[in-house]
């Protein structure tokens, strides 16, 4: 068991959470988590009564969240993913700070799975205690091989964290067992998971065990998507369902309409898509497999240049919780998930799997900083589901929700978040992220401690020093945002003699201790302007300072936020924020247009006076008095 | 029988549609529905099977359309709505011009009528032949006294145009069967209509028929609405109706949620709401009502202050079809149902009632010539159900809709709408509309021909002339809408020496035979913007001239029409068209926003070049090559 077990031709893979100790921007958020958030979810879980469902020496729970869409799906299907997630949250906050009382909730849970998986190594409390006998005869809706990833995930985890192999074993077990009924071979099963999700699941447990089977399998579930005759529409069939039974109704909801290979537009559920994609590209970097580059190129061009908002989320419609047309970015009614916004970090962070490109982690970097963090309040105990971009007031965080995926996935990424700085093979760091932390990284040659010193993102400067046990040949590749005006980099004092490739300032060299590299980045506030053809901010213009996306909030601006007018030419000032914990607010002199009568039309203009605007990071609103937000500022001129 | 049998308050009543001889801007409409649209109407309910319900001696039909909100509903509930529009709009025609053929098909469906009206008098073809046995169990839901007062219009229409009896003693009958089963009385229902329409149409049936009790149910459907303890919860609990078997759940929906004297913001179904306001405002005036006129006067500020789109319409919500907020006023989503627009036209008209007031004849004329005209296409086949203010080019009439209620209610207006251009008192003629005509009025002292001739509204220059058998004292009142510059008024060549008081000039004198009046409007283009809280008409500008709110069209502008940017100084131009029958097109230069680059954010905002700009009245958008269209334009500064 080696985490760093080469296959053929694998190249960047990340840290594990274990090996990377998290400060400076995030070190907060994730002391958060360990002293509140961790718990909070076992707590809602259990009260929503999960633990009901998964223990087999508790009173059968039965349905309790009633079916939606006819007879095909209640969430409660879904609440062994809500504990693989939780679990996993738990793993990396035990990780950070240990609690006895956090791991001894996490193995309750752990132990009940271990009496509840059957003889075979069948584990899915739902289909073991509420419809039992009914088991993979609905893997288009009922999230089953989902749910068994995201154990796994909790799995991985929990192992890293702990060194205990309970929950391990556990899920190994069951992966085995999904091996023997779903593969190529006679009389397997040709399906695949409805709700991507296990195969970037199954790559992680490849890469902890060593065991290239589930490497395997991930690959099969890649491959097999999509492929004709349709396994839905077969498994469908096979279940008597009419026409109508299919509630989404078009394949490309679950991403099962043509295989991976010749798929080129994001489509359906958007944390679906994403999930497959990152799936796709660990399948791309264990396997070295070149034909899924041009896809996930495609699948990635498609979301970036069409169907990605400033905040860095996806998705707009509530009705299918994802996609619908280019350009089409609704700020009211942006449905943009917070899973989605999570699934994106996941699919970009896998695609620096082949090697550092710029492309990739600017767009992991602005789902991370904006839509995703806005999923958590600062006092991490209430959740975004959805992430419009503009609110009239009504918009306001969970303490919980019916479908509660947001909650644990946004809480298991930021407390992972130290295994997203870095991609690391065999001769070379790329430093992806920067956030004071200190890493430890081996290498072929040997090992490496890597510590970042910086007040990033409020701040553009990084300071990073190297610990070797001695000199070491390999390449630092520091990642220079592309939208950093200037950016310098000097080693030892001296001007770095590189110019940035793909995004990268690549600095081969020997390397030995007490080695100091300092980054600068030009972080000052900018402009941004939508292309055209997205009709809702067409006259406007989005605020950004380093990875933010800002926003303008009543607590600052006052009501009728969409009165307030900002000329082109305005300059914007940067300040520290005196209630929001320092992080840099931006200001400008702006118009406010008030009525001039009270009539519904007029002939004249309504008129405009002088005003100023306060703007704040996106992830940061309604975390202080409720209000409207917005995203979009309209322009004058 | 006499129209003019007044009561004890009345005021002024419009004139019936045989008294007015229309020419200018609306005769070649009115040629068309002759020449087409009527007998198109009858043609597609017939194909639609209609006639096969209501004919006892056709094989029924049994359920054609299927019911919608579980087993509430269907469209094939409202058939005889639509032939009751169907029969009046072809009575309009008759009246404008005969035609045999087209009398004998709708005497072929008033042969059928007669055929189904039970022993009884009642006449529902839907519980005669679909439902026997559930007469009257859902007033609240399944449109039963709405079907009868539409087949009431049309029988009064049919008797104005053609002098036969027949369906006027059908519906007198059905009229008498209604009000020994509801009304106040020990032993009868306290229901009424939970689509209002009866109302108004009861007061139309007394007028014609001098039957005060016609009247008097009329006032007590109105009275009756709303009170405590509410008949549709009284009536949904007698059906076993359980929670959730109310589709559209509140009694907002239906104005049933407090008597109609407490009411005074206007909710729920567009339509509803304004036929039921239209018959509070006939009750009104038949009865003198004062009680009746604060709550009108409530819900008409609340509609027009708040909730009126710019073409004459409301309720932006598909959902109900109907309303949901002040100042919600979405463009692209805007149902602004035609028969809403309709319906308010009704509204308005009955609101000059008590006497002629520029609030309500000029939202009269605005609902009529925008939103309503649209619902018709130029070449008399074609109709909008729903009338966005902006369209991406995937928006276009149909030849006929599952509830065909549109096309044959705009089709009756128009064909009617001679009765719409004067309000006459004993003593007094008011001028609500200006457009070529004649018309025949009798006073209480004698007779007057009016004739009207103008261009109006493509021109400002209204000439009317007066024959009278001998001088006549009385007044005759002018509307100079709120939106003209300037008026001029002249008698026989002298100046006019009044001012306008609620919007008309007054002019008190003995008239006789040969004066002529000149009215001189000033219709040159103009600005409107919106009050700043319909946020998505921030930073736009409309168009109009005359009555005319203005859109531009793809066919004129090219695509990307939220690409062009119009400064609030550049000056307008009105030119005559020469593809829309001289209709006045408006111009101006803008400019033309493109792109940058293709990226889907930019540092830089979109370039700018010079460009012209071209809008035509919104009602004749889609009349030429289907594109997109724009009302709200872009302002620049």
């Amino acid at each position: 068991m080696n985490e760093h077990t080469p296959t053929a031709h694998a190249k960047f893979r990340p840290l594990s959470v274990d090996k990377v100790h998290v400060g400076g921007f995030f070190g907060p958020r994730i002391n958060t988590i360990c002293a509140v958030t961790a718990r909070t979810l076992f707590d809602r879980c259990i009260e929503a009564r999960m633990l009901d469902q998964v223990d087999p020496d508790r009173p059968n729970p039965g349905l309790v969240i009633p079916f939606q869409h006819g007879n095909t799906v209640t969430t409660q299907m879904f609440w062994d993913s809500d504990f693989g997630k939780s679990i996993e949250t738990a793993a990396y906050a035990l990780n950070h700070c240990p609690d006895p009382e956090l791991e001894a909730m996490v193995d309750q849970v752990i132990d009940a799975y271990g009496r509840l998986q059957m003889e075979d190594g069948y584990l899915n409390s739902w289909y073991i205690r509420i419809e039992p006998g009914q088991r993979w005869t609905n893997l288009r809706d009922r999230h089953e091989l989902y749910n068994a990833g995201h154990l796994i995930e909790g799995a991985v985890a929990y192992f890293h964290a702990t060194g205990k192999r309970r929950f391990l074993d556990i899920m190994c077990r069951y992966a085995d067992h999904i091996a023997q009924v779903f593969g190529p071979g006679d009389g397997q099963r040709k399906g695949y998971p409805g709700h991507p999700e296990l195969e970037l699941a199954l790559v992680k447990l490849g890469r902890v065990t060593g065991d290239q089977r589930y490497l395997d399998l991930a690959k099969f579930f890649v491959d097999q998507r999509g492929q004709s005759p349709n396994y839905f529409e077969h498994e469908a069939q096979a279940r008597g369902e009419g026409e109508g039974g299919f509630y989404f109704g078009t394949l490309e909801y679950c991403q099962a309409h043509k295989p991976v290979r010749e798929q080129d537009r994001v489509v359906g559920h958007a944390v679906r898509a994403a999930y497959l994609y990152a799936g796709m590209a660990d399948v791309a970097t264990e396997f070295g497999d070149d034909t899924l580059t041009e896809p996930l190129e495609k699948l990635w061009s498609h979301l970036v240049d069409r169907n990605l908002y400033i905040h860095g989320g996806f998705g707009p419609s509530a009705q299918n919780e994802g996609l619908t047309f280019d350009y089409d970015l609704p700020n009211a009614t942006a449905y943009a998930e917070t899973c989605a916004a999570v699934a994106l970090v996941f699919w970009a962070s896998r695609m620096l799997g082949r090697g550092p490109d710029g492309r990739f982690a600017d767009i992991m970097e602005q789902a991370l900083y904006n839509n995703a963090l806005s999923g958590l309040s600062l006092d991490g105990t209430k959740f975004f589901y959805d992430n419009p971009l503009e609110s009239l007031g009504d918009h306001h965080r969970w303490t919980w929700h019916r479908c509660p995926c947001c909650p644990p996935n946004i809480s298991r990424l930021v407390a992972s978040i130290g295994s997203y700085f870095y991609g690391v093979s065999d001769s070379e760091i790329a430093v992806h992220l920067y956030n004071s932390s200190r890493a430890e990284i081996a290498l072929a040659g040997g090992n490496v401690t890597l510590e970042q010193v910086t007040d990033y993102p409020n701040d553009g400067t990084i300071l990073i020093s190297m610990q070797t046990d001695r000199p070491l040949d390999f390449a630092l590749s520091l990642r220079i945002p592309g939208w950093a005006r200037t950016a310098t980099v000097t080693v030892n004092g001296d001007p770095a003699a590189t110019a940035p490739r793909a995004g990268y300032i690549r600095i081969q060299r020997r390397w030995q201790a007490g080695d100091q590299v300092v980054l600068t980045l030009d972080l000052s506030p900018r402009r941004v302007f939508a292309h055209p053809r997205v009709t809702m901010n067409q006259g406007r213009v989005a605020l950004m300072h380093g990875p933010f996306a800002y926003c303008i909030e009543e607590a600052d601006n006052g009501p009728d936020l969409n009165s307030l007018i900002l000329a082109d030419d305005a300059p914007l000032t940067a300040e520290p924020s005196g209630d929001l914990g320092g992080i840099v607010r931006l200001g400008a002199s702006v118009l406010r247009e008030g009525t001039v009568s009270q009539a519904l039309y007029d002939s004249a203009p309504p008129a405009r006076s002088p005003a100023t605007l306060t703007a704040i990071p996106y992830y940061l609103w309604d975390n202080r008095a409720p209000g409207a937000m917005l995203t979009w500022i309209r322009r004058e001129g």
